[in-house]
């Protein structure tokens, strides 16, 4: 682990690589890196159908953005737009690329949601939209990297949906998640109404009135619309401290956040079970007061689309836009 | 992808890196690799606290086993008559070492687990037992690498605890699938009285009189004593091809399996959401009729340490062994 001064506070999701860049506030970066994977990382990223990669150079001055009702923009001028107002600016190694369109597309209508599901690729076309800002990946893996789908039947329908109907699909994750504070967790805490317990220096950890574990596991479902959480803990355990790591950032993360914050409650979105579901419990069994609550990907990330959906009307008003929930992909029974 | 010819079977759990290495029969080996990790397994898998690495030289022939009743054996033996039987023989690239202890060790008792977890070592100091042989990690991640843990309580608890009572501790988990048929699967299929609806070519394939989704997660839950599962899918759907693919094998083994069997559900122990659960959903969207169930990692494999235990009741009458179940990690609410 060692502690790096480049940019804002940056969240890159781990995908079957020991990179894990994660922030805890706004003025530390822990990364952990065990392997040299990183460095493999934007040739890699230069691998996806009918996309292209963000070009490192400054495309923001080539495509000044100009605002206003009854005009209309491309992909890139959307895109620009948002990237300029990130701090770290354009990112040289990002899983933030168009996974399908173009740049120079003229803007139809947009649609944001945390998954440019199939489901939710057919209501943009329904809806006359050609632009989707997901915030995951489109063909099922990090780098959404498709040479290993090559003759698989899910991906080619899909992406014929997307290319027979001209629709663009960008990808916001490594840019949105480095606004200061980050919209993901703020938009999260917001829903809950529980951004008054947080502080700047650590805006992903709230210190609440304390509440049984029972009660906390309560609200978040009621306020969120879930079904059902996955837990650890004693439901009657008193909890103050929540830390809230949504998304999928991976086990070495959490143990950071765990050790540094010495949080009650880890509030996740995904978790790998064989690694932060058994330190947790061996935390317990040592003697530790700490819980874990998994919320589901979706479910912790999804404000986030919201969120840039509501940026997407303050900015260009003179697009159509709309916010799609892909849903939850589990059930439980 | 590509298919090689090495040694039976193998199935090694993906951990943060590209490589997947899954068999779907007992001739084809699907190794997929996206990145070179593999090529460093072995230098990682040196990093191990109090432990040692399997070494590549043939060690069985330098301690011939020997069966009877009132009869001492070393840890070393143990594992020895264990890779012994195992087609492959010994690995040179492996996370089956001893993570506690050492090989010239004289076993006292044997405990069988999924995890050796905190608890399961407490229970293994009362019964009087000293080697406790575990199905998956000790430290939290793949490798067992240990030196990102420097200073972590909860490490430093646990590996004290192990330390100062002497307790071995050799992770099973490459040599136990390399088994044919791998009882982790098979033991699994017995426990639901399945067996009998494999065939030898695709043990892990299971084909059954139709049922209705909701009518095989309701049996699996009875069967093997679990809360609740996740699934995706139509609770009404007929599902007679049941793909079994237990553990955490990762997305890319899910995919082709997914692709080359065409199962009416698979069912995994853990999954990544944003990579399989979108696949399976993108799959129905498309009009294909398949379904997910996610059973838990632990309920998925613990059979596997039962099997275990029971091998070693057979092998070596001598020594005291017990499988202790770790039990689900995480509850449902």
């Amino acid at each position: 682990m060692r502690q790096s001064n480049k940019g804002p506070k940056s969240l890159l999701k781990e995908d079957n690589s020991y990179l894990h860049i994660y922030f805890l506030s706004s003025y530390k970066y822990f990364f952990m890196e065990a392997n040299n994977s990183r460095r493999n990382f934007i040739s890699k990223a230069a691998v996806i159908a009918g996309g292209q990669v963000l070009l490192a150079k400054p495309l923001l001055s080539m495509t000044p953005f100009v605002s206003g009702f009854n005009e209309s923009f491309t992909v890139g001028q959307v895109m620009d737009k948002f990237i300029s107002e990130v701090p770290s600016g354009i990112l040289k190694e990002t899983v933030d690329t168009l996974k399908s369109g173009h740049k120079e597309m003229e803007v139809k209508g947009i649609v944001t949601s945390a998954f440019a599901t199939v489901e939710v690729i057919k209501k943009t076309i329904e809806i006359g939209a050609n632009f989707i800002i997901a915030h995951e990946p489109t063909f099922y893996n990090h780098l959404d990297d498709t040479a290993w789908l090559k003759n698989d039947s899910v991906f080619e329908y899909k992406n014929d949906l997307l290319q027979k109907n001209n629709i663009a699909v960008w990808r916001n994750h490594d840019y949105i998640h480095r606004l200061s504070p980050d919209p993901v967790t703020s938009s999260f805490l917001e829903k809950l109404n529980w951004k008054q317990y947080t502080t700047k220096a650590i805006p992903s950890l709230a210190t609440l009135p304390s509440m049984h574990l029972e009660q906390v596991i309560a609200y978040l479902k009621e306020k969120i619309g879930i079904q059902q959480v996955r837990y650890i803990g004693d439901l009657q355990q008193d909890c103050s401290k929540l830390l809230f790591m949504l998304g999928a950032v991976g086990s070495k993360a959490h143990f950071t956040g765990l050790r540094q914050i010495k949080p009650d409650v880890l509030i996740c979105g995904e978790i790998s079970e064989w690694e932060t579901a058994e330190y947790i419990r061996d935390a317990r069994s040592k003697g530790d007061k700490v819980s874990l609550i998994v919320l589901g990907h979706i479910a912790s990330e999804e404000t986030g689309s919201e969120f840039m959906a509501t940026w997407l009307k303050s900015k260009f008003p003179s697009i159509n836009t709309t916010f799609i929930s892909s849903g939850p992909s589990l059930s439980f029974l």
